[in-house]
């Protein structure tokens, strides 16, 4: 299993995909900051439109039950606080294809001054929905990935 | 459909069933108070120990699809802000019971004071998950709101 | 305290506000529907938007304390399940005004066809965060309300 | 910064604190399974267990204002999905204490089979919420990881 260093994400100079973000009213925790999970549904948000741009969104991917992609693993460093009214950058800033899995390295910006307020990475696993085999990861995704 | 009044919710005598419930780190919104819609939360949490204690727990009314309880309506007063570290007391104090629906009335007391600091209501519609079609109330279901 | 029709509200043909919303991956529940307090956020998420164009973003609100409008009730009624993949609609279909306190009327449309999938209303009572006692509602959203 | 191992996590023979947990009904996503980043709230109830027991919890580490632990990273491994009426059994199984920060190893376990559903690790580091600065960690929160 691919594991990006978080120093390479954090300072990485390559972007293949990014969205913007909001930090909403209810994401944040009784410490007034936002709850350290919610970080992991930012990533996902944009690993959504990532598969939305290479032609497979996931509601048409769970319809059709061609492949399926559970995620294997995933983490996230935290640098500096995301508070309500911050407007985020959510970047996918590395990406590690194998034949039947990809590893993803995100990166989290805030405000204009573009502060790195977190990065973070998950492993998605490509499986048959029917046999839970392996099955290949789509090609257009990959082209996606190295298009941008 | 069956509506209760919010100031006999309020100063009901009678507790069909109750569940204690605690506020979550991660249920606080920025402005440092339970965030509203996770009221709806502890009250279908409340919903799915009634469940439980008549012989119905949700998942398995899931899994054998003999029927299913769509919510048709759903409401929350507000009388006091909750606060992480608050014990709550949520409580059934009303049902209405027809053929092919139950309107549930919800109470929440905050602390050692047993405070009242919201009540709410829901209504469910019992339905063939086959045919979508209304069908009637479970009987031990009716039998768990009577014999509280 | 105002309270509007269901019908009213579904039938409405005014709207006063609206914004599009989309059902999020995690926003299903066990039965693969949308879990049904979800509609609140998504009712809030509108209301943070009208707060933004009327001048007083909810983050900037929260920052300077002059008021706060916490809710007193909130109600939702569901007329069509919501799935991951809807895209919606999310409208201000009516608004009562009073000195300290506005209603607000939600509508939920679903796809191209606009199918109303929900209604809602909200009641906001506007105070003063250091005294806790009744304020006017803010003027610009009051205009807000009745330019639209 | 420390980091556990997978499989040491997995295997591990220790147990320093464990606590019930079970999957809400909202807690599903639109694959039908426990939503990734919910483990996280699962371990994180976990940790405020641990907190209380050592005397502790949270709410009142948040009102004293002595110390904070903020969250520097986070990761999980799933193996096996979770679905709603899982009973799980959420533990530390490792813990590794430095001066200002210290590392926790969870697993999950699901059912009577008590299969390692996923694990996971949070690294808290802890600081003064005034200066910012890093501070000890609890004589009472190492104690209570070591009697276990």
């Amino acid at each position: 299993m691919h594991h990006f260093d978080r120093d390479e994400l954090r300072k990485s100079s390559a972007v293949l995909f990014e969205t913007p973000a909001s930090v909403r009213f209810q994401d944040i925790d009784a410490a007034g900051i936002v709850f350290f999970a919610r970080i992991f549904e930012y990533f996902h948000a944009c690993y959504e439109q990532l598969l939305e741009k290479s032609g497979h969104p996931l509601p048409q991917v769970l319809a059709e039950g061609q492949w399926a992609a559970p995620i294997r693993h995933a983490e996230a460093d935290y640098f500096s606080p995301l508070r309500f009214g911050d407007t985020l950058q959510v970047q996918i800033v590395a990406a590690h294809v194998e034949e039947t899995e990809i590893s993803l390295g995100f990166r989290i910006l805030r405000g204009q001054e573009a502060t790195v307020a977190a990065v973070g990475q998950s492993v998605h696993t490509f499986i048959s929905p029917e046999t839970r085999k392996r099955c290949p990861v789509p090609e257009s995704l990959v082209a996606s990935l190295r298009a941008s």
